[in-house]
């Protein structure tokens, strides 16, 4: 059935099984592989060069859109097969390999890798290993499920694998958007002047001459593990919600907002999902993700159009996508990473960028990725894309984790993400600090009485109290300023015994 | 013989004396003044409100584009007449203020407030107070030395008070290029595609009715406080431009290099200085201040073009421009800080960033701000705004300061105004660290080696090593990671006595 997605007939001898497209993958090699939170990546070739690891040791660059599906990270990663992964992971297995030391993990700002390929400020790319949904007549590839960085890396290989997935609908042609930036210094803008610009064309096209190998496969991407909305995360939606509205009632943006850019995860997916009990009309997205709570959004008609770089849905999702295509035609694009992220456009449309903290401390400073400063969860992803250029950059987070062992909100974070220069609006479900015009002393009142827990909050004024008596732009006494840490890892609690 | 240079005869008689303009600006107003980097800042009438603050004290906000010069910061803080100042300063008197908190600092990615402006995310401006060399018969206005915010200022402000200053020749008219993007949602490509473009007017079209006052003052700006290059700065300049011979070597560029950005101050000016003796030919510059050096290299033909948000320069200097203004007209622009800092623009054209590091971390994360962590030195400046979209971020630093008490390089730093993922070379004058593709693990020992003291080297490596032992993406001993800070607290030095 594989044989009539193949248009490009001389194409068709290239057809192996994974094993022998796993054979061509040498060690030391670059690989740019497709997939972009649990979407579009290869699937049965990754897996077929673990098994060949088993006889034949080597170890790769694994370059890619952002996390992978179908525990091929993990499987890599027990394999010996990941010398160094970039720019991004979620995957626990390979999260303990890379806080162990044994694979590099070079975290970077999503819209950047491409941008660093083009330049040359990292090795290039020697194979491609890319999923689709299927050739054209003139060879364009149909990409599946994600964009990410697919366009970038088949443009800077030397030699290309494909995935052809037949589990996909062939109807995907389409949602895609495929537009890459010149490179400097002949540079023209990017024409995309909002969510739904259309400014590319619906296949990557690639010298056919590289492809050295196309494998079947027919397996659909492994779903989102995405939690339900609960009490806090409708609360955080709330706040949002409300804060919008003041927004709006203030004359600063219309009903419709600008376009939303929520990031990857159940808190955020619950966050957009508040969304729908909203007054906001017309909505539109510009993010890197479309995940459950879009849907919701699209189907219920607050929500226009969804541009992003993949899909990040469950299962149920995915299969009301795939069964009602037509039905989100011309309402949803996936884009390369480099244009779903880039700052040009973040910028230029205004975005309201709402991401996630693993913590935030009183100036509003943020700690997305290194737990209790040192160790790795996923990585940084496209909140530093997003906040930066961003109209009004939100941080959301409960305010407690681990029950109440951990405050969301600390004297300072022990790693910095997004500084005080990039936060606008902190939120927990306990309520909203909008720092927007504060000095740093201005801002630990607000973010204490506002987002704090209660059984954190006198610690907190107390410590930012006594910092003030050393005076300074940002008071903090820098002896204690981690102790709260420390005494977490001592104790398993950030409260005093 | 001002009157010549007011083309607009009815404005005439809107000519004031300094004490007559201040008494326009009441307890509590925003006041949006021009000024960037001590060029182009009104001069009489804030004195003139320092004068009036003796007997009827008052307080204002006052934002502008960037530092001032004149001791105008000085004597407002002296006065008490700031409450709230942005987006940034390098005024020891207002510094000492700052840290005291008895003015609140909000410390600006410099391409930022007039964004904030126009989408009323801060409260605007209720008088533009602005320098400038002249009105047009349509009553266009010319600036004078910088640009900086003035054109966002007189599009927010409801009234407008004008500084006529007839000691800048007549002929800088041409030198700006203003133009101010549209507000979203209705926004366009910002149409820079070269250091050189010419995309706006030469003067700033307002609302002539809402000029209230115009003061003749005829005071040149003060001079930029630039100290000589040294051996030190010298030797900074001399890695990074091997740095950048072998990236065209290798492809990368061409022996044009890319725009070249450099911060404000001495060590950015020398570096930019030691390019005079370097391989390159047809240099364009696209930063925020032209300098001393950027003259020597306009002079040379080493550089063809330079672009930027204002003049940075020595007396000699600023009278050389005065004097040759023919010579330097169409190879030097002047323009809006949100142009000339614009992430669009800085991406699309690929800048070469180099800033000025207060201190960095043995993992590449940066302290631009912040003394000891708590004491605001000048500002974030335009660094964020460069390095994040630049092509290459590049810091730079002396290894020591304090006689060799303080080392620039610390186990971490107190306050992160840059981190690990925006930034791709540290060079001190003892060497360059090339950070690009490197993990966080793989930092410290490429940045003590080639940039740290030796006096420091063995104490860090002793630090990171034992850091390993707990493992981690980006292995720290919290206990320990601001142990330098606070010894250099306690007895003056860095160093173990």
């Amino acid at each position: 059935m594989y044989r009539k997605r193949i248009k490009l007939e001389k194409l068709l001898n290239k057809v192996v099984d994974a094993d022998a497209a796993a054979a061509l993958i040498k060690d030391g090699m670059v690989v740019g592989m497709s997939g972009f939170t649990k979407a579009g990546e290869a699937k049965v070739v990754p897996r077929a060069m673990s098994k060949r690891a088993e006889k034949d040791p080597f170890k790769i660059t694994l370059m890619t859109g952002a996390s992978l599906g179908n525990s091929i990270d993990a499987n890599l990663a027990e394999h010996g097969v990941l010398a160094r992964r970039m720019p991004f992971q979620a995957d626990p297995v390979l999260r303990k390999a890379i806080n162990a030391g044994s694979v590099k993990f070079v975290d970077q700002h999503l819209s950047e890798l491409a941008e660093h390929l083009s330049a040359g400020q990292i090795t290039p790319v020697d194979v491609a290993l890319i999923e689709i949904a299927g050739i054209d007549e003139d060879g364009g590839l149909v990409l599946s499920t994600s964009v990410g960085n697919s366009a970038a890396f088949l443009a800077s290989a030397k030699h290309i694998i494909l995935e052809l997935n037949t589990a996909i609908p062939e109807g995907i042609r389409g949602f895609h958007d495929i537009y890459r930036p010149k490179l400097a210094p002949n540079r023209e803008p990017i024409p995309v002047l909002a969510s739904a610009s259309q400014i590319g064309t619906p296949t990557v096209h690639v010298d056919v001459d590289k492809i050295d190998a196309i494998v079947v496969n027919h397996e659909i991407d492994s779903p989102a593990s995405i939690f339900d909305p609960d009490a806090e995360t409708g609360a955080i939606a709330g706040h949002l919600v409300d804060f919008f509205h003041n927004e709006v009632k203030h004359g600063r943006m219309t009903n419709s907002l600008f376009p939303l850019q929520a990031g990857i995860g159940s808190v955020a997916n619950a966050v957009l999902q508040g969304f729908l009990n909203s007054p906001f009309e017309n909505l539109t997205m510009y993010s890197e993700v479309i995940q459950d709570s879009a849907f919701y959004l699209l189907d219920s008609g607050k929500l226009t159009f969804a541009s992003a770089a993949a899909l990040s849905v469950t299962a149920e999702m995915l299969e009301r996508f795939f069964t009602n295509l037509e039905t989100y035609r011309g309402r949803i694009l996936f884009r390369p990473q480099e244009i779903s992220n880039n700052p040009e456009v973040i910028r230029r449309l205004g975005i309201l960028a709402i991401n996630t903290a693993l913590e935030a401390d009183i100036y509003g400073n943020i700690n997305s990725t290194h737990v209790n400063g040192t160790h790795m969860m996923n990585g940084i992803g496209g909140s530093g894309d997003f906040a930066r250029a961003s109209r009004i950059a939100v941080f959301v987070t409960k305010s407690l984790a681990k029950d109440g062992k951990i405050s969301s909100i600390v004297p300072m974070v022990p790693h910095v993400d997004h500084n005080e220069h990039d936060v606008d609006i902190l939120v927990t479900e306990l309520g909203l600090a909008d720092l927007r015009g504060l000095a740093p002393r201005e801002r630990p009142p607000v973010i204490i009485r506002n987002c704090m827990h209660p059984s954190y909050q006198d610690m907190a004024m107390d410590y930012f109290e006594r910092s003030l008596k050393g005076n300074g732009q940002t008071p903090h006494i820098l002896g204690e300023a981690f102790s709260w840490h420390i005494r977490l890892k001592e104790t398993g609690s950030m409260l005093p015994k």
